[in-house]
């Protein structure tokens, strides 16, 4: 079996708490065996995730770039893509994810990755959603995101509503 | 000068107020003289924006489809450009449209239309939105969308507010 | 019937000879009604095909750009289509086009986009390629160019092999 | 320091001899304790490559695929990302490899990536070129690929002419 990945997005500018949430968040993904997946940038939600995952050891932290091989990344991403995309490389992270988590919704790229997470039917999770962003994403047809609290409620529904088991390498 | 392009989002599936809308507005857009760009495929606001513009003469609609070059396309389209991406190729909508507009933010694709667009510092409007999606595109960092209610209002702002001049063919 | 679409592809540094039968099967595109598409850059042979093309009233020129909408387009090109995919965008090229000729096989993207057309089973036209270059497209596995000598021989070919007829607006 | 990536291009069909070089290789890349980066399809090259790396305890293997995720993936393959964008995947696999192996030249994918990787200029070998491959990526502009016999060469000339060094985990 492959180890499961979950894809944490969020922006590159993103509130202290937002920042806290998605450090513990991505600790606990790594706690459970699975490799977090993050556009892979060294800002933001997707440095912080990966600076959580990294505090554990055996880790695994995947960052899908939207840039080329000459651009920053996070010194916390073990396997670098780089697409050379720009923003359609969102897709790609929504693809690649089996569990899809939004740390807050602050910016627009994490809006697109909920919107393309949501209609290629990804389980998708919005992770301390403002209300505007959880009342937006509740209308769109189609859309059924779960909307949590913690970073543990988060975990607890993946392994226990999705059903994807903890992961140790053999 | 190239013909200005103005981009038509809209979901495959949609209301009668919202494809009736999306009529009007391509046949003014063409009226104007721009170029058409939507999603290509024959369904919703993307088949109704392209009948719209073919009713004018001399118009010029564009089609940025997801599949490859057997897939289904607008009767409505003059060009048709077959990426094969899925839904990365939201990104090129975007990308390819001197304005962007969503026609409705019914389904999660336009949602991702219209973040990205945001993202992207493109000309944003949103045509008769729901308010739980214009209270959201509002709350999002660095969004700043347009909303009017009718196409004609879509019209005048491209001209006068964005400065868009009409079309002839020299 | 959408409007036949002929790709033309090749380097963006091309030697005199290639750059002349360039704008020279433009011209025979456009003046079969066919409307032509190449890369869009505003050098080599994409802007030499798309000149030719435009010395004829009524043509239509189509560009796909692996940039975004503020990168240099050629002068000659109606329909500009902003990728922002770098050179994955080649396959965008290929599966747009209904036949794919290489004007010159004198550099690398133009390679790629040969062997991807190939791939994807496109009919593949070879406009005086180099020895070296014909003798490997032969070889390549599920390969099968069409290798000609003049512009007006490739316009034979797919009018009358083919059979993509003559276009007029109704 | 990220984990260096060696990816490995061949073909989805090829002959038994190229087969049992890319499975050589992937074994040696994995000894030298980089990560090896293939198309993740479990066929032909990617196949034989991820296995032989995947006899390597500790190794680390990437398959970047057209399709979505519920396409098949090579059992080999450790991190799958799922790219959606079909042939113009091609792109990302190059931009991803710190240097690229073609492991033989014989369809027209692989033909694709070695062209973009020269086009990139990536460093890149062709190992057991056919003769009419070799001569053909000698005559394109810029293009400078190295020919080797053996996987034990491409390593050596990784390790020793390129300057990158073998990995241990810390």
């Amino acid at each position: 079996m492959r180890r499961p990945v979950i894809g944490v997005m969020g922006a590159g500018e993103a509130e202290p708490l937002t920042l806290e949430a998605a450090r513990h968040l991505g600790r606990l993904v790594a706690e459970a065996g699975w490799a977090l997946l993050t556009g892979g940038r060294p800002v933001g939600v997707m440095e912080a995730a990966c600076a959580g995952a990294k505090s554990v050891p055996g880790s695994l932290t995947i960052g899908i770039l939207p840039t080329g091989p000459d651009s920053p990344v996070s010194a916390h991403v073990d396997v670098a893509v780089f697409t050379g995309l720009g923003d359609a490389r969102n897709a790609i992270n929504i693809l690649s994810s089996d569990v899809v988590v939004a740390c807050g919704v602050e910016g627009p790229g994490t809006a697109s990755e909920v919107a393309l997470s949501l209609k290629a039917g990804r389980p998708t999770i919005l992770l301390a959603p403002a209300p505007t962003a959880a009342a937006f994403f509740h209308t769109l047809a189609g859309g059924s995101a779960h909307e949590l609290a913690t970073p543990e409620a988060v975990i607890a529904l993946i392994e226990q509503q999705l059903g994807i088991p903890r992961w140790r390498a053999v």
